[in-house]
């Protein structure tokens, strides 16, 4: 397989060496079931309970607030359903943004067509960050949750999280938070930011797929949303993922450890690449807010360039990067992200967003300007939209 | 570690090496998101593509009529909810029998509490067969899903599910079967038993855990439980666990291979323990079916005897059994399963599970049948039922 420079890390990241290495005693030596009683079931019952406690932890948390699941989008469902489930009673209305995942706006929408629910998407400013006004203004009675992600998937921005928090607390409205991003990439604290539930996966931290879990806050009554046997405390059904568990914990653990480290060094890349972009290339606007944004993400719009067509004149020259969300790769349609953020259709369909990590290079990066300079320029000397623009702009 | 009998196959089962080989290389050198446009996803969606080939073709279904899941509980959840969800402007009746796994139990008791359903849960013999006059005098003109198990995880019994299938078909009424216990131990067709939608978990058949499938027929109209990305044909979101879906692949493929050589020789080293313990300990009852059992199963009920010391001391001995399924093993509940085939409270909670594997040896079963006689003779030696029950019978 050739070389590639892979900028797609928040898509999915590489799983760290030693975090397979951490997995593998878990497959055919250790495979007991942990709810099982014999001796041989104790050290799966026992990477499971430390996981929790790394992971507790990591984020302020108690180790029995952590509840494990298939990943970041079974965490959305679980919370926002379950949370729907549980207060009907007392309100039908929830609040989210207009910039979420499509794990939370897919079960948004689900709660409204199936299930009787209101939501309010928020608007978000230019930066991409929910306005704290607006959701104000949002609040009505029968409020029963405020779901906010913590940083965006597709361009990076870190929502005002503690001050959303703070507003649910005052008014008594639960909040679960989206962290699928940023979680292991900023420091998190649950009880300083009055987080109710959060939502968080391995493979966005050089943990595995498969896996990933929910906080949630002791005291609050949610049931289940996989139902059957008694672990999780009886409130997520099905064998636990020992081996998934035991990675998790282990790229949680090192998430955590090289966390300011990394962020520093990917920043710093980062910003070099985002500076030679910016400076070089013309017609270009980066997509985020500029300095509140994971260290990792750069996201640009192209004017008169076709993201799609870039992306794979990017992939021939050996660069992997997206035009928004893996998860939506398939559609034509534009960011939905990108056009909350006030993006014309146009200029939405001509993003790239690169996702960095702590293993690229300063090489790496001057690679990829010169070969985005090249690529541009290129559709942009077939697009009949560019020739128009620099007719115009002659005349 | 010391060395242990592992007799607790229906809990979980060691995953191969074979397997586990099959899954490395997707966690840190093609880590890629199948989402993504990039060359360096082809092995990740080619991983895919194949092990749902490998499935559909072990089911005599389509590569297309096979999603991937987290395991079986959420393929039961999955299923069953969702055909709730689109049929219930047609009916709100669901038969199921008294028998199934608690991922199909607890999914109709919360149908019902939360969602007005009604549910029909059909007695079974003593054997644990459902009965199919019963099942057809269940059937109601709202009656919209047969969700019955293909074999039984507690006492192994292989449920009439060709008939069942016919008569769902003839009733135009949906059929699931939770096969997270059958698959990849026993032939099934999904054509030849009108099956529609089918159950299965990986590391019931030496595959990892943390991953499963559900097949859906094509036509069903089901919508997604787990609500988010475009993945699995936009029906279940999330990033797809490539290793385990690979690790699964794998398993699939070696336990059909493997089948029929492999199921002989569980059924005689079963049927020779079998033989051996009816034969040597007085009081006992093998409960399910005698000859129409899963290959590896053997379950008994020592009377007199409390099950979960039984268990403590076998484990004392290096011998893994358990009483029940392991997901319900932290309760002190008699095992539902055993109750439906009419056992009283007190010879259920004397109950054994061990399940075998073709690695098993003939020497082992010698040593369990000996320990077992010893631990069940001291346990009843110190049982005042016992001394009642030999007095009254030498009076």
């Amino acid at each position: 397989m050739k070389q590639v420079i892979y900028l797609d890390n928040a898509a999915t990241t590489r799983t760290r060496p030693e975090v397979v290495e951490a997995m593998v005693p878990y497959f055919s030596e250790h495979y007991g079931n942990p709810s099982s009683v014999y001796e041989f079931s104790t050290p799966s019952k026992q990477v499971i309970a430390k996981t929790r406690e790394i992971i507790g932890k990591s984020l302020g948390a108690r180790p029995n607030e952590i509840y494990f699941t298939a990943g970041g989008t079974e965490s959305d469902n679980w919370a926002i359903k379950a949370v729907a489930e549980a207060y009907e009673t007392k309100g039908r209305h929830i609040i989210t943004s207009k910039i979420e995942h499509h794990a939370v706006l897919h079960t948004c929408e689900y709660l409204e067509k199936k299930r009787g629910f209101e939501v309010t998407y928020l608007d978000v400013d230019e930066n991409g960050t929910v306005k704290i006004e607006e959701l104000k203004k949002a609040i009505r009675p029968d409020t029963i949750l405020i779901s906010i992600m913590f940083a965006n998937n597709e361009i990076g921005t870190i929502e005002p999280v503690k001050e959303i928090g703070q507003i649910a607390k005052e008014h008594g409205i639960l909040f679960h938070t989206d962290a699928v991003q940023a979680y292991g990439h900023v420091p998190i604290n649950v009880d300083e930011y009055h987080i109710d539930m959060l939502s968080a996966s391995g493979h966005k931290l050089n943990g595995p797929k498969g896996i990933g879990f929910l906080y949630i806050r002791t005291g609050l009554k949610l049931r289940s949303f996989v139902h059957g046997g008694a672990q999780e405390r009886k409130r997520r059904g099905g064998t636990e993922n020992v081996p998934g568990i035991a990675g998790l914990g282990k790229a949680v653990e090192m998430a955590m450890d090289t966390m300011e480290k990394r962020s520093h060094k990917e920043r710093e890349l980062r910003d070099y690449l985002i500076e030679r972009v910016m400076a070089e290339v013309s017609f270009v606007r980066l997509n985020g807010h500029k300095s509140n944004r994971l260290s990792n993400n750069a996201n640009f719009a192209f004017q008169f360039v076709e993201g799609e067509s870039l992306l794979i004149m990017l992939d021939m020259n050996g660069i992997c990067g997206s035009s928004g969300s893996a998860c939506t790769s398939g559609s034509l349609d534009p960011s939905h992200v990108l056009l909350a953020i006030g993006l014309p259709h146009e200029i939405a369909h001509g993003s790239l967003r690169l996702t960095l990590n702590e293993e690229n290079t300063r090489e790496e990066m001057d690679y990829v300007v010169e070969k985005i300079k090249e690529i541009v320029d290129r559709l942009r000397a077939m697009s009949p939209l560019y020739e128009d623009f620099m007719k115009k702009s002659q005349a």
